[in-house]
């Protein structure tokens, strides 16, 4: 097989073969295919796209190019959430002891990564003495015993996506629906997943700008899920606006307290609901999404949500104390500042990337691998589109263990409009089962 | 200026600025851009094409990578002729002399090669004595005083293009009509031509198997030629069988020799005198192509145009007694053989580039730069497409140093077909100007 030979396939529109693609993985990965025919390769995909075989194939390519979990010794459907990233999403804090609670086995790897904000893992480590770092052995034992673990990605998992990924972004080639699919697609069933529950988000905060976009990537990957034995659901959600109120990883740890007592933002919570109970019901529980999601409200009200996440937290070492004192137990920052709101009105627009960016200025995120996180910084939003606001009253507060500067104020101030009539986004766009 | 920033905009079919493409082809040849970044680019462009101001643009960056050859010291328009590339293409050893013999100047610079046969350079060294190695000053001199000269490449010519040429080799990317003819113009250019004429061919022996695919390189050729303020015109031409009837470097020059006294084979002619037009009145000779074409008829008849291809070998240190005694200057092949018809008829068929395969394993070219040619090995067409021929009579003699395999006889004769009816391909297509 010649690679330039695969290239003037996909280059004139035709189908690769299953062995094609396992042979062009494989190569690259081990170095023997170059750079650069793999890019040539990657924007005649970006121009040709990919079907749903050849979709899959190079999902179980890379998949099968590095280490897989193996989760069988974890009894029941091990079920995975992927979210394709926005600002604010504490949908894993939230959804890993809800999920739990109705018994359905929630092992968890997570990464720290950059943006506005850490990780789920950068975001557990506001609890002081959690530990994210554990064996394979000890991560099997906690599932068994609690039904919940979430810790830091460990191995050598997709190597073939990392150098894809890596080389995509420097070629203009990561725009590409059937690659971007099968890059998510393939680090999920590498980290052992039996099926898959992804939250597709769409709007200005998202990677995908419309929900038709949204839809072909959710679309896509369901059907990749399908074809290589993992059941697969999506939810379009949006992100136009920040989810839930809080942006920053001791923040988000508190708002997720909130939300599994049942008092959480109300789309941060709706959010939890629907994707939870796809996971649920993939998981075996009840005979349909809405009684799995029955079993999950119940649990929001009843205590055993938080019941389990106190049990989740102390099982790795946290203070498990946080569940019942956020604030004594979080940690809190030297500085706060009010952006308040200069005229009355309603709020039409909340910038989720700008606002994020601000969370990250704020000293939230990441900007770089080498940079360290406030994990008590980040911004708490009073108001979303769609409320009511008085002339003076507060619109944000911001959270900073350095002195705020008066250029994340205005950023945040020139992010969030506020006009005569608003109305709250669509939360949901659309569920693709 | 970023490389991704360009490989996008090209992505998003939007028009790359005259100083985006200098800026990308300065730093890709000061290999500051990477070459995968470029293959990307250049798939990017094979599928969404450039723009007659991208092309030039191209084309001038490329020109200015390098060295170019000031051929100002050469009286009158310097008219280059570039071929696309046949089998059995002997025009220049025809065209240089026959359009010398007008008074238009022929600066030649020609390559070697690999190949069916050899290149210019090669033939010519089958007249003893003759030097393809000649001084930039002594060029100028011999073309100041002869009109003609032929001579190897010197210099240090389109870096640029080598480099994209070699990068396109691998990735799947030489199919780009931009991309081709950018690529040639640039070296013709960076050759000195004041002005071009192009020989583009189409058929099975050629690199553009239609017409219309032909006819779109040309034109391309020609608008770009227009607007860097190269006149440039361009002929279509039939490479369905090979041109002419000899295919080999000493049975080239024999044939030049025939066709430059007035009876050489019927296409060849008919190419040289139509080409020629091309380059005589562009370089100042009549006042339309009929008339141009009148003084290289009259050149063929009267013996001028054999009189300057003696004084153009003989300046270049040549055996000038080759003009009148071929046979017996040029050099003879130890074994030779007939290649004769199975069955009466007419000649329907004969595969070009199979056709030269045949001649390249018989010693005529090479199939590696390591190769050493047989300048006296080819063969010998005593038949063309819509000729009659008698069961036994010889379709080709095969001429070689080594002993004539059978692989090569079989080669010959199943590229050859006979039917009932055939007649003579269209030879010239088309004319652009």
């Amino acid at each position: 097989m010649r690679m330039i030979d695969l290239i003037e396939k996909k280059q004139h529109n035709q189908t690769l073969t299953e062995d094609e693609i396992k042979w062009m993985i494989e190569h690259y990965t081990s170095e023997d295919i170059p750079d650069y025919q793999m890019s040539a390769m990657a924007m005649a995909i970006y121009f040709n796209g990919m079907n749903n075989d050849e979709r899959s194939a190079l999902t179980m390519a890379m998949v099968e190019s590095g280490d897989q979990i193996d989760l069988s010794p974890i009894e029941g459907v091990k079920v995975d959430k992927h979210s394709t990233g926005g600002v604010g999403d504490t949908t894993t804090l939230v959804l890993a002891p809800l999920v739990a609670s109705v018994g359905v086995p929630v092992a968890k790897m997570s990464g720290r990564g950059l943006g506005h904000t850490g990780g789920t893992i950068d975001k557990l480590e506001a609890v002081p003495g959690f530990d994210v770092e554990v064996s394979q052995e000890r991560f099997v034992e906690l599932v068994n015993q609690n039904k919940v673990a979430v810790v830091g990605q460990s191995g050598n998992l997709t190597p073939a996506d990392k150098k894809l990924y890596a080389l995509r972004d420097v070629t203009s080639t990561v725009e590409s629906i059937p690659l971007i699919a099968s890059s998510i697609m393939s680090k999920k069933i590498a980290a052992g997943a039996d099926a898959i529950v992804l939250d597709v988000k769409t709007g200005a905060g998202a990677f995908m700008k419309s929900v038709e976009q949204a839809k072909e990537l959710a679309e896509t990957m369901v059907n990749i899920g399908e074809a290589v034995g993992r059941n697969t659901m999506a939810v379009i959600s949006d992100m136009s606006q920040p989810l839930g109120n809080a942006i920053g990883n001791g923040l988000e740890v508190k708002e997720a307290i909130d939300t599994l007592k049942g008092h959480g933002p109300e789309d941060l919570t709706e959010l939890c609901l629907v994707l939870g109970s796809q996971m649920a019901y993939l998981g075996g529980v009840g005979s349909s999404l809405e009684e799995a999601r029955e079993a999950l409200e119940e649990n929001l009200h009843n205590g055993k949500a938080l019941d389990a996440f106190r049990t989740f937290i102390a099982a790795q070492g946290g203070d498990a104390s946080v569940a019942d004192d956020p604030d004594g137990v979080l940690p809190k920052a030297k500085h706060s500042q009010d952006v308040t709101a200069e005229e009355t009105g309603k709020v039409s627009e909340i910038v989720a990337d700008q606002i994020g960016i601000a969370a990250m200025m704020l000293g939230a995120g990441r900007e770089t691998k080498e940079s360290q996180i406030d994990l008590a910084a980040g911004l708490y939003m009073h108001k979303k589109i769609g409320d009511s606001v008085e002339k003076g009253e507060a619109l944000v507060t911001l959270y900073s263990n350095k002195e705020i500067s008066e250029d994340v104020i205005s950023k945040v101030r020139e992010n969030i409009k506020i006009s005569e009539e608003a109305t709250a986004p669509t939360l949901i766009h659309e569920i693709i089962q």
